[in-house]
């Protein structure tokens, strides 16, 4: 039995707590802000997040994945908002596969009670981590309220305080310490899809909408009260960005032009935009994530990669499933515990923050395209006709457990396999044809 | 006329110190550590440079070339020690090129006293910068003697407070800055070559002496004493490496299979292993370097590189030239001029830190090479028959003011000619027959 301190107590913190809980650990819970279940914060950014496979599996793992179950609403595809008005669906699985998006909020909230069910776990609210003593595991905190500064000494220290953990800044400071912080050219801002008058949705709920449009895109995720978090993903700077919209007449201008079937859904777009943060999207890579049996990061403060893989909070989650096997296979011994949960997550890290980035680029340019959509098609075939042998990579990434790493290398050599295919002569007439459906099994193996 | 406050009163930022005073602007410059010039600390690492032309010119901006040129110690090219004993002699550049070894406490010094002289420039020493305000230009320090906090405030802020620098982790904390810090696998160690008795060298002083063993490497800078500087370039983990080496036993036996004609020269070789500290060698990147007319980095704060170049110093050098000549066409207009400053600096400051990274394999690995000393024959004859059309690499970076991107542009493009030429077939037949030289015009065209 281990004294371990959580700095954070957000998504993969509550749910880290309750793993260790589960061990007989005795766990106490660090938190910054208030307690979100007395004071629920919506800051206009983030309320949704899209649960999948690697999620579901965490969840799983502590029981509750049935009750989450009840309050997510499945996106079984995209739904693509063309410029023209036409849309169209592509599924993002087989039959019966979904993503599913999730309060964030409401979903912490149920990680928090449920940890706190437990007699070994305590939380502590308004308490800023400062720095972290890596030798002894000693976290320094002052308290946003009362400004009072402490320090709690335990055997262990979990940093699960998000893409710009205070454990992470103690980190950097250490000889040989691996850190790169890399933003986007892109942020983003929250708009909002209300709900009808009767709080039914005013588009379909079961998917994922997009508007792509090249360099920049609309994306709108379904909330349970029929409303739709939207997402507009837009460059800082240039000819169409955030920077170059700064009045109302900008706003509707650019909108009525390049969002036009939205602008009737968003009545309050003006006040949204102009109310509503402008956020940065930044990835974040460091090695060591652990230093002895004393310290170790995980979730967003070893790994922050940006959210167009709907990755962010699956990846974190996997870091507790697979800590939880580590210490069902070690037992009590952490440092080998920490030494092979930062081997064996790294990798994959790395890995979905790459992935992640090119995925914005098919989200915004490449789902509008004709050939693209071929493409898919042909993907989805293979997938069907051999599935043990094709499984397309937002399927390894979304609807499996195939490590990150290896679902990236094996998705590097489906593209290779594609851009032969893709380059072939009368390409659409030879799969309406059904010639090229011959070939297919030539081509791949 | 500027209230200007520089943290770091190292080579660069008292080099900085000199140029803004003669620009009449008011000058305070705090450091964490004590005076220089009355505790001379020898913290066995890196007591000597190599000073070349991007670093003198910045020194003759302020009239001090000459002076420093009696106390520094040419070295015209690589005195390479073969494993078998051979030792080889190869030119850095043409006749009458060299590089300079000079001690970097004397420069410092030297540096220090000259800004000094000015009245508008004053400094402040133990004072440890914790942080930076960007908004308003207040530094913030603590006294490493009294524990006394205190905050400067004034117009503008250099961080020249190199590699870990607190200003820059300030700037850190700011939404979209870019950052990365990144180790090579090998760390240093100094070691000494002392004086004979008489005070004459033991070995050839107008030559930067290089052990080259493939994977890691020993060199050696003269000093005025006649003492040579080493420093072992090793792996920190691996079968040869820090981590393998430590009895006396096993540092013998290491250095006399590997380093056999050293260990006569170094009687101290023992205790200065075991004595000295082993440290990293690490490569920071980051941007903006610069806060509208508040704020600036520059140096090692803004671009620290790995020391196989010898570039670092001068670059740092190259920042002060470059900024000077920015006062000069913008007058007093600082928003203007820091950010032409970071614009043109920071692909240069790139472009060295990627150069220095490749320079290390071709110092500890191709400079044994037979062929690659062939290779470095052939670019010699090219540079001397056709200066115009055919600087080497190497000369392009330590003897020319070539901004560094533009450098490794060519180099680049230089790699791939002499990659066809290394190529060819009986390639060193037809250099000694002249067949080669009739056809290289046509090559490099």
């Amino acid at each position: 039995m281990k004294n371990i301190t959580i700095v954070g107590s957000g998504l993969v913190g509550s749910l880290l707590a309750i793993y260790l809980a589960k061990k007989g650990h005795k766990v106490s819970v660090y938190e910054r802000r208030v307690d979100l279940r007395k004071n629920r914060i919506s800051a206009g950014k983030s309320i949704n997040l899209a649960l999948s496979d690697r999620g579901w599996k965490a969840l799983e793992g502590i029981g509750i994945d049935e009750e989450i179950r009840k309050v997510a609403i499945p996106m079984k595809g995209r739904r693509i908002h063309n410029l023209n008005g036409d849309v169209n669906f592509q599924p993002y699985g087989k039959e019966g596969q979904a993503i599913y998006s999730v309060s964030r909020g409401g979903l912490n909230c149920k990680l928090m009670d449920l940890a706190e069910h437990w007699d070994n776990v305590e939380f502590f609210f308004e308490e800023r981590c400062t720095s972290v003593d890596m030798e002894n595991a000693t976290a320094h905190f002052e308290n946003t309220s009362t400004g009072k500064k402490s320090f709690v000494e335990s055997d262990l220290i979990f940093g699960s305080d998000g893409a710009f953990s205070a454990g992470r800044l103690s980190m950097q400071m250490t000889d040989k310490f691996e850190y790169s912080q890399h933003y986007l050219e892109h942020g983003y801002k929250e708009l909002l899809i209300p709900a009808n008058e009767d709080g039914s949705f005013k588009m379909d709920s079961n998917a994922l909408h997009i508007w792509p449009r090249g360099s920049y895109m609309l994306i709108a995720l379904p909330n349970l009260d029929g409303t739709f978090t939207c997402t507009l993903f837009f460059p800082f700077e240039g000819e169409n960005s955030f920077a170059s919209i700064n009045t109302e007449a900008e706003l509707m201008e650019f909108f009525n032009r390049i969002f036009p079937d939205v602008v009737p859904l968003m009545p309050t777009l003006v006040h949204d935009y102009f109310t509503n943060p402008t956020s940065s999207l930044v990835t974040v890579k460091c090695f060591p994530w652990t230093n002895k049996d004393k310290v170790a990061l995980i979730g967003d403060a070893a790994h922050a990669i940006v959210p167009f893989f709907g990755q962010g909070m699956n990846c974190g989650f996997e870091d507790c499933t697979i800590l939880n096997e580590l210490m069902e296979e070690n037992g009590d011994d952490w440092t080998k515990i920490l030494k092979a949960y930062e081997l064996a997550r790294k990798p994959n890290s790395d890995a979905i923050a790459e992935l992640a980035i090119s995925n914005f680029i098919e989200m915004r340019d490449l789902v509008a395209d004709h050939k693209f959509l071929l493409r898919k098609k042909i993907e989805a075939y293979l997938n069907e006709q051999f599935p043990e042998k094709w499984m397309p990579l937002y399927s390894m990434v979304t609807f499996s457990q195939i490590p990150y790493s290896e679902a990236m290398k094996e998705g590097k050599r489906q593209e290779q396999i594609m851009q032969k295919i893709m380059a072939m002569d009368n390409l659409e007439e030879r799969w309406n044809n059904g010639d090229l459906k011959s070939l297919l099994p030539q081509l791949i193996s």
